[in-house]
């Protein structure tokens, strides 16, 4: 085995979902060891933090980190990025200056130029840049990617995605008892973008990774329904593709009953394919005038599924295995790149900062459609 | 018993999809009996087609038929109208001028003038006219309209509509095997709209009927995905409506894999309902954060429900046993409407010419928006 | 068309669930006309249910029926039995006598003696004697034998079928307001089978008749739950086949929850089938270490399966459907039957007084297993 | 945090399934290191198999291991056995003789004998003995286990319970390349039951587990399809159980199409539930009369269930995290164990030597009976 990479964690103090997630998902398949972080910009919070999760060294302020751990012989090889998105930007671009891989939550920034410039440094540097857009990491997604890829739906048609979740039905941003409500509301940390930049450009990232197709316009409205409310919490758009295809897009956090409802169809001259983030463990493919058929993970006869999968038939997985394929492609990445190689070719599924500038175009097309009441916008070359 | 109601056929020959359909709902609860038809326009092919159909009375002309039924003492009670939409308007005409009344395919008309005329005209002659919009005959279905109606899900925010098949995809009607496609793709016979006046007049019907609200305004696109189509194949389209909700709509002929595939699903604040016409005997209801239900036809305690049911709990039912629900529900109504008496309260959710009115503004608005890029366009009261 | 055959009816009165049914079924395809009937062994009532139900010719016993009938030039072609158990061999006795054609509700008698008295009686008279298994009208299950009889499944191993339902869960056969459930818990009326009578010998027919195989002998217990009850209302079985195939068969009326979860599943050495009732509309079929394939209705090209569709692909058909693709099967033979021609081969899947023969040695052999603590026992030749 | 528990690993050499998963499933929650091996008894296997897991210490012979570490300072807590059935006790004995922990692979032993002594040795050491019937460790299992617990389901009445793959329908294990399919059909190193004791303990497990009952009785047939091999690849068993309750339980190895499928159904008096292992994240529930549920893992108000889940409502969960939880509450008992505390009680659902113990009797009474032609045998209490 070769050695478990040092991580650190920038955010992700107690009560944070998603730096938990980024933990169980680091340490699943033993590639990375966590060995500092800044979980917290309140000092004893963030020592706090980093004792319960088992953290050696911990800091109060990420500046102070990235110098720190850059300038150690043992100092990290990478940091994961799990802050309100915000920071994304600043804190990605303190550990690429020092030299240091960067795993980054989405979305990347919280403006194209924000993107763009992390984009520019990331390349001039040559470090890791992966942005954790969790569900390309299923093993079926993949293969989804695959099918389309090789031809097996034809030319595309008509792309669906739809991401609908419940959370934010009712105003509980002002509860204070919500921290995630709180900032992801709060457009000072979440940037302009609600919804959309939450789980929509999910839903955009899924589309894109499938069909392998960037759409070039669309006519976009966003909405707010629940009352004294400062972001988005529904989006709707359509697009329009250069090869001619449709789409639909659609992003809500108010779909009562929603639990985490990411669905993509995609429908070709030849066949369709559907896939629900909720039953991960299957994908139904469907030629034109025939019979669906069930594909399921581990039977399918894919390279490219088979190295997103660590369970026999049957067996299901689900969103922490998504997630750790990311870290584990990750891994592979950033031994090729600190040993001077060729990236290895059964990672270059991992999601890039070149798909996080992608998402913000997404966004910023959005927000600009949506402020001329629906008029079609290019949505930019990525 | 009371006697059975005589009714005529027009359209609906050898061959045609449509008319046997009428024929068989018709008969299933025993309240019509088929005695006269100009079932084509052909009259070997008329006299062919009657005699298959056991129709005593077969006529070449509708025009001719109109008038020797009327004539009778015992001439029809009613008329089935089944032919291309283009023929929908004049027939119904000549048969309301009679005082017969009428049951007729959708789309109500190939332009919303003749329909608003024909709404007229019912109304002066005080003859019921009922337009089959079948899927509202699904007990789930009506059962979903009394859930909304009574507040089950709150005040309604989101509504996402959709109908999909693929039986389109390829140029058959270019074939010259496939009737239907003929006539369907040919904008003489089927009007301005294809897709969009076959099934996404459908799809609006249902989001209409379920959630007893109408969008207020639309942006809309059409597209025709076959070339040489002469019509639409293709529409997608953003609602607005007056309580400030947002909604989707969808329908597509070239969605490759889809066999029937109309589907609803409405989200409100306290709950969200959905339902597939591919599986009528279930309806699922989630209350905000909480568990799905599936809610079975023949085990739902509901009045409205019972009255479309016609087997025990887990006997299913289908698309045949919605469509003679119009039926029944259209004789309920012709007999009182001939003995003077108001409409019984138990057949009130049968379609009317105001609801295919309001399917030709739908229409309407779609074709002047789609024609504009997309710019939101009123639908006006029906 | 052919003349509408002249049907009568035993049983069915008023509050008669199956005698409703029937009538649906009858008249689906047009093939039969109802013109005599003694529903009911009270006279008042009898010609109460006639009017309600149109029939023309009502008569206060079965007996003064068959007489008269088979004496009249317009007598009736066939008669349908839908009265409680005890009656169905005296009651088709009398009918097959004077030469007229039987359709039977299952099970097709009380005792093994008295249905095979009545398979001697039919085919010495020559007469129709079909029996309703409503579950083999289905197309699927159709498609499904013919899967297993073409070899797509290899050689049979394995067995599953099952039949769950909840209404006599609890004793509400002593309320005196279920009418069926009084007469299908009294042993008078039901014979010695409550549970096992009722749904398990649609269980048993419904794998046989996939299968195209008969077991050679069972293991089973019987069970009676609610305290009182005179009958089971449960029975679990083994099941050993002469090719060495394996089984089990299950059949409870007093699984909560369940409506009517009758529902099969075939094992082979190279793939496996699957039906379930409740959702006709869909047969899963798996080949070993493959993908599950859902077929459709409408879509599978097999001409066994289009016999049995009025519908196009994706419009679901259901239970009255399959029962009226008995009705319409019966009188195709009937019509060979009088022109003294071979029955047309389309319908030579219409379940026999021979498979009700076959019902009746499975009967008799779970009885005697369970008496003897689950002794194996030979089932018989049919 | 509390320290890491040091864990050694006896089997689960290269290419071998199960030793990975549990290094996987040790890993997640972060409360084991694995340090210490025997992997294989090829020594230059071990010590390869070792390096590949990135294990400190690696043993050629468990003996030598359990002498070793437990006479170190730094020796390992706790010991997990993966080997094939037939060392399963040896090994388990070697380590609690020297006061070590055991987490073992299911079944506990290949003999009833063997199994109770392992039971009396562990109580007598009061050392841990956690048996790794990994779908007792789903959230929603659990959660199960606690609405039957509570009285949701009434009285229970019928126990549905079976578990179906296909790996086996060919005879594999005579190709040598499958060395799994070897072991497990050779009835030295699998013991004398194959399909039995592989599936058919997890599934009588699933069933003891949830509804907290053990049947007093069954019939059973052991049959076994694949000509030329020496262990049974069928089962199937009838049950009674003290309350008079009845179940079925259907284990299979060459069950076509099946990949892993685990289901159990349970019905009480007022309400069943049924649960899928492919598809964890769901349960359904179903009052008598009423309505199906689709309960899911984390929008459930459920103590025991929220002790089980790591991540938040609709990000799906799956089979590595069951087995997690085996080893998460693994770890509060061995903390409890060493510090002479009691155990908590959010891990007391762990399954222990005894559900081990109940599981030998099972497969003895299954054994008994298909030996006696079905004969019903008593299990005898655990």
């Amino acid at each position: 085995m070769p050695r478990r990479l040092r991580l650190g964690m920038v955010g992700g103090g107690q009560g944070a979902f998603i730096g938990a997630v980024h933990r169980l998902a680091a340490r699943l398949d033993d590639r990375f060891e966590l060995v500092a972080g800044a979980l917290s910009s309140d000092p004893q919070r963030a020592q706090a933090s980093a004792d319960e999760a088992g953290i050696a060294r911990s800091y109060a302020d990420w500046r102070e980190m990235a110098r720190a751990e850059a300038a150690r012989d043992d100092g990290i090889d990478a940091v994961a990025i799990v802050t309100p998105n915000h920071l994304h930007a600043p804190v990605a671009t303190a550990f690429l200056e020092v030299g240091i891989h960067v795993i980054c939550d989405k979305p990347l920034a919280i403006s194209l130029a924000e993107g763009e410039a992390l984009a520019q440094l990331a390349r001039e540097k040559n470090r890791l840049f992966a942005l954790t857009h969790t569900y390309s990491g299923y093993p079926l997604v993949r293969h989804a990617r695959e099918l389309v890829e090789r031809g097996d739906l034809g030319e595309l048609r008509v792309v669906q995605v739809e991401y609908a979740q419940d959370w934010l039905a009712e105003p509980i941003e002002t509860s204070g008892s919500n921290k995630q409500a709180g900032w992801r509301t709060d457009p000072a940390l979440a940037g302009p973008a609600g919804c959309l930049g939450d789980i929509g450009t999910h839903a955009y990232h899924l589309a894109t990774f499938v069909t392998g197709m960037t759409p070039s316009s669309l006519s976009a409205e966003l909405h707010t329904f629940v009352p004294g409310r400062r972001v988005d919490d529904h989006v709707q758009a359509l697009l329009r593709y250069p090869n001619g295809a449709r789409g639909m897009l659609w992003a809500s956090q108010v779909a009562s009953g929603a639990e985490n409802a990411l669905r993509l169809r995609v429908y070709g001259t030849k066949a369709s394919l559907s896939f629900d983030q909720e039953n991960p463990n299957e994908l139904w493919f469907t030629p034109l005038g025939g019979s669906a058929v069930r594909v399921t993970r581990a039977r399918v006869k894919s390279a490219i599924a088979a190295h997103a999968t660590r369970v026999p038939p049957g067996h299901p997985e689900g969103y922490l295995e998504a997630f750790a394929q990311l870290y584990k492609d990750a891994a592979l990445q950033i031994e090729a790149l600190d040993a001077g190689e060729a990236l290895p070719a059964e990672s270059r599924l991992l999601t890039t900062v070149d798909d996080g500038v992608a998402g913000l175009r997404f966004i910023a097309a959005v927000l600009a459609s949506s402020a001329a009441d629906g008029r079609w916008r290019d949505i930019g070359k990525r």
